[in-house]
């Protein structure tokens, strides 16, 4: 149970409403789901984030599915439950395979163990990796 | 400092030096970077993780630069200084433009961000997300 | 379900009654929640940790209210369920409003975000927040 | 060394420069700190993370000062080093005294704690917490 | 709900029986756990998986469950629910005791807390700690 | 540079001598590392960490090589660089061999890369790993 109330598109304030509408438009669908109505329980930060995520996700040097596909490997570094179910819902959407899935889940895993084999034995960064991007 | 000593070629036992000269190979390049030179202090960690990495980068239903954008992603994530620079340098030769990395940094950064604020207020996952894949 | 035996008051020893006794009389509450009946399997710990939160959270330099806060945003960093919906009603006891909670939120959610910008970039730390403290 | 290029003031976009004056006029200061420089390798990365943070630190339901302190202890949690010197330097700025990092401290090291044991023994959220915000 | 479709025996692949049939051999138990039905929806990962923790979790320098109680901690660390569960289990058939699972816990919470003090406080490593291995 | 000032022995207060005093004791060694002169800068926090750690760290149930092995493996987890070289260093003069640490590192990597696929594909936990311990 969220640690404060959803807010509904019927009781919510018309600056709650404006975002919700914006989100179903952007989205091309008529519903909203539980991360924005637990959002709206402060609605500053509902409509900064939604104008950060509509920014952040829309097309332009990467592609949608790429940026859905960060989205789950982040979510499933973080353990972020909801975020996995629902970006991996957005990413199947987009297109994402099985197969596609399942590369990502091995890159996902392999990051994982590789980031921590660096940390714990304190590999020091190559002078080749520090060179300064011209 | 690494916690371990660095096996360089010169030094290498005949198992360690097939594992370098197979990276090597691999990467058509003639070094080997300090990662694969901790872990040569324990060889069947050294050829374990080696072997993965080859079969899990190599292109598949993904290409080879979304896998290299995803290990950026996670390696940001969790902090990994090694990782994010030797995967960044290995990003831009992939062909990462400074747009493609900004926007991954914007990926990033708003995943983690609204990771924390579905846990934070607990949002439980919708109905709709949960729908078994076919 | 927990991995150990939760221990209820009327089964435990007189080593693990005596700290739910203080837990409860400086709670000013008659009910031990389930965390500490999980501690009660390895008193030691249980004895241990009490006596750390219980100094630690006392008044000081910094009120209750600030150090419940503090505890809501690190446990939503970590993804800990349990924590969180223990601190988050701790929180509210203590004065914790919604629009309170809104700003908690949107600070874990910013200091996530940024925390992974300034690690995945890299950025090496001003001269001038290396200042020694007077 | 950062994986981009320091935008320095003489160098940046109009763009980018209105960003940076905007942030000397907030903060009341006459530098830019690197953070804000590498993010100026992309500009709507640039412009949107400090709307966000000017935004989000704002004076409102919590004070400045404990805004600071709360992002000193996430930063403490991810392990963001540049994170952590800057914003313990900005919170001392604010007021912060030694007494008060030290209890922030033991807090932080103190939920770090308790959110691992709650984890480890995956302790079920007792009812009471589960109760809806009214 | 899993994100993808659980492999159940019946409807395997023969590529996929032959790990099942190499887990339970190696295990000495007649049933598979959810993990590895889950995995099954990805071959290569599946196979890759299983042998690298088969190769792993082996006798070794360390004993099976000094490696089930490192297990244990890290899950605990990383907050994985399915990971802490079914690691518990496996340590516990190993010969873990409710105080050796008392003392790990203690282990990982003092870790936790003395590692984000040492961050929060950007302590600096001490020159002894420096020294190479020789 | 840590954020607060390191408390040399010799400028101590008789609070402090006393807990650097029992450290010196305790480990059979004449020297303070830098963790616990930036603790002293807040002394009932140095006090309490340094009482928990002692009493975690005694022998037990388990000995205090494998607890050593623990603290590794987090803080390798958590990407805590001073962690990892102050408890290196201590395993080793437990009587960690470059073999023991070579398994040890395999098992958090694989732990890590394992923790993520459990996660990410949100499998659930078996029926037989939530019977509750007797």
């Amino acid at each position: 149970m969220a640690t404060v109330k959803l807010i509904e598109y019927g009781r919510a304030s018309a600056e709650v409403r404006a975002v919700y509408d914006d989100i179903m438009a952007t989205r091309k669908t008529d519903w909203i789901n539980n991360f924005w109505k637990a959002l709206a329980s402060h609605p500053p930060t509902l409509r900064r984030t939604w104008e950060s995520v509509k920014a952040v996700m829309a097309p332009g040097a990467l592609d949608p599915l790429t940026k859905e596909l960060l989205y789950v490997a982040i979510s499933a570094t973080n353990g972020c439950d909801y975020c996995i179910a629902s970006h991996t819902a957005s990413a199947r959407r987009q297109g994402m395979t099985d197969e596609m899935l399942g590369e990502l889940m091995a890159v996902v895993g392999m990051a994982n163990e590789t980031n921590r084999l660096a940390n714990g034995y304190q590999v020091e960064i190559d002078e080749a990796f520090r060179t300064a991007p011209s």
